[in-house]
């Protein structure tokens, strides 16, 4: 392992002990933990010369000027969000490795003929209040000012959070970038997958971020009493998605590559002695075909609709984010694996099944991705890790990346 | 309607405002909300002229002396404690038409041959603790000292929650009654049934109260990528726990009156993009015979192990509580039966599908039960209702049950 990539790793620590849970990691979009992490990086960024600022919605951007001040930048950058009891590198490892890749620069003395800007997103995992990417959604210019009246599970509106971490709500727009002063986009993310790992190798270069659906169902029986209301007249809400938990399930494993999930499911009353009278559940739906994707969807809320009915139920069906397949940038991406051809390694080029920041950007800027080996494929869990060569090797990558995009 | 039952009904919904929550009622034991309501209680006694007094666990007990002071006494009780987001008259009716009860003897001048004590018990519902009978097991002296260390879902004991509440938890014990100083136990409640509606009747006399029993169901998986987990890898904990909520439910159909519910479903980490790594459930099976609630237990026991192993989930399963099948004291009844025959109405027998704090005390003294009809067989919901006329004819039965045993 290189010093490098030890001071990355060291830096991962202390991300990691930033949360706001004592004993796990829990760092959701506009809370005090992800304002100090976010404090955190900053101050990384103005040790290492980046001009630093913060953003209304409380993206952090560090920029380092290019040989030519004024210059398109490069954006490297990844989310400073978690989601809840989460490892430690999903996000956090692309903004460091960011800062280190400057870092090197600055210390050869080398500018480049674009400025390089790092940035460390304040939402990508969307946990706090169900839509993702409204760090990066607010620096591609795609926010949505409908956005600012979701709440989250205390009924607090987005923009009351915003403006209590800081930011300013009523200025997002301002957070959006001009694409004209946009060389690309490149992220390093650890792959939350098992591919690299089952090939040894060190690194990936994404060429396709899967599309994702994800909706909130709601299903509103009637409560009553456990013990009086006989089984023939209840209108139990959980046994409806009891069925639907299990019709998503079936219809995934039906479809090759495609996966859905039910990760939340909030039953009330919620008291063991009274029959459910409503529950509400995130579906969240994935596959690198937009129309796979739109069929399993339109399924499971066929299925919904069926058992609902069948159960004297009422559905509410919210589509809370679609976020189509998204291709990387070919030439960018073209660069990247060279840089990876550079280090003798194999370039092995895979699909991400998991949603990235690079998707949102690719729609202002060529994007491209790197994809680091992560343990056990195991993400979105305290046993996430990456190994201290591996960074390494990702450093190089993105260094050779950047060398060979100045000698264009 | 009569002043009385006006007066039973202003009383109710006085106790209705007392809530942990605006907008509506929820109201468990041990919270500042039960103290409350528990004070206020206490206040009608003393205006009624009982001798009042607050046993260790916060019971609230008003004595209304007989003809000779220190004899046995009758108990009419019920509990103060409420369900979530629950309806009025659960537990506060018997309670509040006990008040009237004496109020009516006092009013008129009468002492009768026995005492009788108004007891509101500050747990029956069980909400906070998943323990139910916490009130009339402190005073019939069946409180397990192992439920002092019960943790609620903020991680309070409840030994500290009875402190924080102003009793004493080391004093439990000093909570039971001496069962020689009792003559026997009626309570009035609503039926939170269909039965007497659907018969046109006011009230009914119960003659069993249904045995129950409670588990505490984990499953536990792996949590995961919601996106990059391939679906024939996960050991989802929200899909093993859906398979077990239809197979209670189908098991519960299958059986004539027996009634299963899961209330409750926790799943963790509980976000939309994080495959569910485990699941905590409540179990409820409840019938009148204890034979067929066991077979039916055992059955779901046995799914859950069938479900899990095919999974490859683990399975932790807990049984909270186990209520027998309580029948009422067959002379009490008669009595109380008696006075329903006074009034000229049908004397309808019937089972109770509920707990009630009866079937506890009925383990130290003869118990009786008088139902009164409630709007719609609806309990446990803000939507639960007795008629002011239905009231009246309780309060005349149990004036006429308190006369006949005075007479005896």
């Amino acid at each position: 392992m290189t010093i490098e990539a030890e001071r990355v790793l060291e830096r991962i620590l202390a991300l990691g002990a930033i949360s706001e849970e004592p004993g796990l990691l829990t760092r959701r979009f506009a809370t005090p933990a992800l304002v100090r992490a976010t404090e955190t990086v900053a101050g990384w960024m103005e040790a290492a010369s980046l001009a630093v600022r913060l953003d209304p919605i409380g993206n952090v951007i560090g920029r380092y000027e290019g040989s030519r001040p004024g210059a398109p930048a490069l954006v490297i950058a990844s989310h400073l969000d978690t989601v809840r009891d989460a490892g430690r590198f999903d996000g956090a490892l692309g903004v460091v490795c960011g800062i280190a890749a400057v870092e090197r620069l600055a210390g050869a003395g080398v500018r480049l003929p674009f400025a390089v800007e790092v940035v460390g997103f304040a939402d990508e995992e969307g946990v706090r209040f169900g839509a993702a990417y409204l760090g990066s959604k607010a620096f591609a210019g795609s926010f949505d000012p409908a956005y600012l009246s979701l709440v989250d599970e205390d009924g607090i509106e987005l923009g009351a959070a915003v403006a209590a971490a800081g930011g300013d709500p009523g200025a997002i727009a301002r957070c959006a970038c001009d694409p004209a002063g946009l060389l690309g986009y490149c992220e390093v993310h650890l792959e939350q997958g098992p591919l690299l790992e089952s090939e040894s190798l060190p690194v990936g270069v994404v060429e396709a971020i899967a599309g994702q659906t994800r909706a909130r169902v709601t299903l509103t029986g009637e409560p009553g009493h456990a013990g009086t209301v006989p089984m023939e007249l209840r209108r139990d809400a959980l046994g409806g998605a009891a069925e639907l938990v299990l019709e998503v399930e079936r219809i995934a494993r039906a479809s090759e590559g495609l996966v859905a999930t039910v990760g939340e499911l909030a039953v009330s009353p919620g008291a063991a002695n009274v029959v459910p009278g409503r529950t509400v559940l995130s579906l969240d739906v994935r596959h690198a075909s937009d129309d796979r994707r739109v069929v399993a969807v339109e399924a499971a809320r066929a299925a919904a609709h069926a058992i609902t009915a069948a159960r004297r139920l009422e559905l509410s069906w919210e589509t809370v984010q679609e976020t189509p397949a998204v291709a990387t940038a070919a030439e960018l991406t073209a660069v990247l694996a060279a840089a990876v051809d550079d280090l003798d390694l194999p370039v092995r080029r895979l699909v991400s099944g998991a949603g990235h920041d690079a998707a949102v950007m690719a729609a202002i800027t060529p994007a491209c991705m790197l994809f680091v080996r992560c343990a056990g494929g195991i993400s979105h869990n305290p046993a996430e890790d990456v190994s201290g060569d591996d960074i390494a090797v990702a450093l190089d990558v993105l260094d050779g990346f950047l060398r060979r995009l100045a000698a264009r």
